[in-house]
């Protein structure tokens, strides 16, 4: 998290927010907090008034200063539009939007200044890497983008105080900023969130016929797996048009890797365990599997090894979670993280305590002294 | 969790245990704190006094008392030929194994058993749904059961008294016994089990060769999917040998759902956003997604309905994280589950609070009054 600057107010000038849902609303009052004057747009009266009443800003009015920033925050099938709609309209402003694709927007933004005669150098892509499951300004927060990559779009053209704009409203609110090029985005975000949504998707499909009794073994890894293919399909459809030829590279790698398992499963099944190549077919795409997950960066990659976990047994009853870490506040242990697992039907829960491995030992015994049943590792 | 019986040492015979793995030496522990005689087995002396020295059970002695019940808990390539050597050997006792595929290990028992006239109503395969990401008996615990499903295979032929035993195995341990044929088990733990391990396998995968920069932007939805791709390939490669033909079936269904789902993506790429059918392709596969993943029982499944979730900005400093804990067992609200959201780079971590809805303001406000920075609902 950068520090906030103590002058945003008197250094960055007022600012247009067109789209009143999760992320232009959470922009509206993160600046708001800041002192900024924030203006709201939205095609919906309805979306706009419920910003406003959460505090992100005013309704526009005539005599408002003209802004120097517009945050386009709307879908992104239509997101160029708009972005050439305000280049138009205010002609001193510098403009973004903060859309999760940004060649195909780049592209239709650039088509439409060329045929208006509208000075494309105002105009920089950028996307917060933030969301929510739960999406409208009722669900924003001004601390959204907290300590969250913040990408900002760089091509040949672009108005060096334009770039600083964007960069400027990146770490006022707290984000961090990364800069690349539209299309290097786009690959990126094919891979780490739209290919990873669409394999949720797919392994949360085959679901829907399943019976009951196979959903009743279900445990923590296929809640792990399928946990984001509760995303809205009108939204995501537009995300994944916009960025269809990178997520199609990644997902025909998928299939290849995919076909290539296949045949190893039916070796196995027609010629037995033995069949020549099947379990190094299978083999392959578990380790292959190990080493990209060991690539993914902070915290949780990192966890296994810096902390060590301490598994305490909890009733699956009131307080009682509420009253471990209280006595763990008491043992006067630092908790680094922590997870909760269940089962079905079960009666308690696991919570498993990330500690420093110089913690772990006294923390094992206190809890045990308290009468906690704490797992043997 | 079942009530412990209390009179369990009393009722059940001497437990021999054939592999002194994470199962066998958790299986060994649970049994032994009822004070059931258990002896332990394994091909590696090292793995048997581990074993036996965290307190799973006790090195067989030629004067020990025959057995009258075996669990055989070797990897599941070798499960059916042990299984078969046990029944052998000890004529008066129930056998059962605890692999993880269970109609392979039927067919292959079965046939040993018709070749050796060994009796076969004497075996019952099993599988304890519960694991843990690390193996060998030093990660063994006798709470690894608790509340899990226990899956008990079903057929013709069965003697009643070795269904009861393995029944009251599971029982003793704190599972939760559910009855069903070998075939409708494979096929439920290819679907919520093998399936999604190679779900997020073949999704780490793609991970091995993206640039860093990629990486970066990787957020808790990438995290969530991958988890699991960090498991063991020989282990794996076993489950998936012994479980082919289910595994392929779903995994074919996948391949379908998939190649449509490329099909949408290239006319999108091709012929634009608007290409007829592309975008009904696309939210297709996001709406099965969330009609499967609604699907799956249990508290995390309905947490959203039964529970409030109170987000609170946690400093990522040593402390912090067991401070907020002990306010909130202060302020005397109960924590009914707990996530934490990490990201790259931050200073902060989100700690995701559920609460009953009628605690929820108490705690947003209290939290407020004690500095804590409270994320806007």
């Amino acid at each position: 998290m950068s520090e906030e600057p103590s002058n945003v107010a008197a250094t960055r000038g007022p600012v247009r927010i067109v789209g009143a849902g999760l992320l232009g609303a959470s922009i509206g009052l993160g600046l708001s907090a800041l002192g900024v004057p924030v203006t709201l747009a939205d095609a919906s009266p309805t979306a706009r008034a419920l910003a406003r009443d959460v505090g992100a800003g005013a309704i526009e009015h005539a005599e408002d200063a003209a802004p120097t920033l517009i945050v386009v925050a709307v879908p992104p099938d239509v997101t160029a539009e708009i972005v050439a709609a305000e280049l138009r309209a205010h002609p001193g402003a510098v403009v973004t939007d903060v859309a999760s694709v940004k060649s195909v927007i780049l592209a239709e933004v650039a088509h439409l200044a060329a045929r208006d005669s509208l000075d494309l150098g105002r105009y920089v892509g950028s996307h917060p890497m933030a969301g929510r499951e739960r999406s409208g300004a009722g669900a924003a927060s001004a601390d959204l983008f907290v300590g969250r990559p913040w990408v900002i779009t760089l091509r040949e053209g672009v108005d060096p105080r334009a770039l600083l704009a964007v960069r400027n409203l990146a770490t006022d609110l707290g984000g961090v900023p990364l800069q690349m090029s539209p299309a290097e985005h786009d690959d990126a975000v094919a891979l780490v969130s739209h290919l990873p949504q669409l394999m949720a998707s797919l392994t949360a499909g085959r679901l829907v016929e399943a019976p009951e009794t196979a959903l009743g073994l279900a445990g923590q890894g296929l809640r792990d797996v399928t946990r984001v293919a509760a995303s809205d399909p009108r939204l995501w459809s537009a995300i994944l048009t916009g960025n269809a030829a990178a997520v199609s590279t990644h997902l025909r790698g998928v299939r290849d890797d995919l076909d290539g398992l296949l045949g190893a499963l039916d070796r196995a099944a027609v010629d037995g365990p033995l069949a020549l190549g099947a379990i190094a077919g299978m083999a392959g795409v578990i380790s292959a599997g190990n080493d990209g997950v060991a690539r993914i960066p902070g915290k949780h990659g990192g966890r296994r090894k810096r902390y060590t976990e301490v598994t305490v047994l909890v009733p699956d009853e009131p307080g009682e979670l509420g009253r471990l870490f209280t006595e763990i506040g008491e043992i006067g242990v630092n908790i680094e993280d922590f997870q909760m697992e269940h089962a079905t039907r079960q009666r308690v829960g696991m919570a498993i305590v990330s500690v420093i491995p110089a913690s772990a030992q006294t923390l094992e015994t206190s809890l045990e002294e308290r009468g906690w049943r704490v797992v043997a590792q």
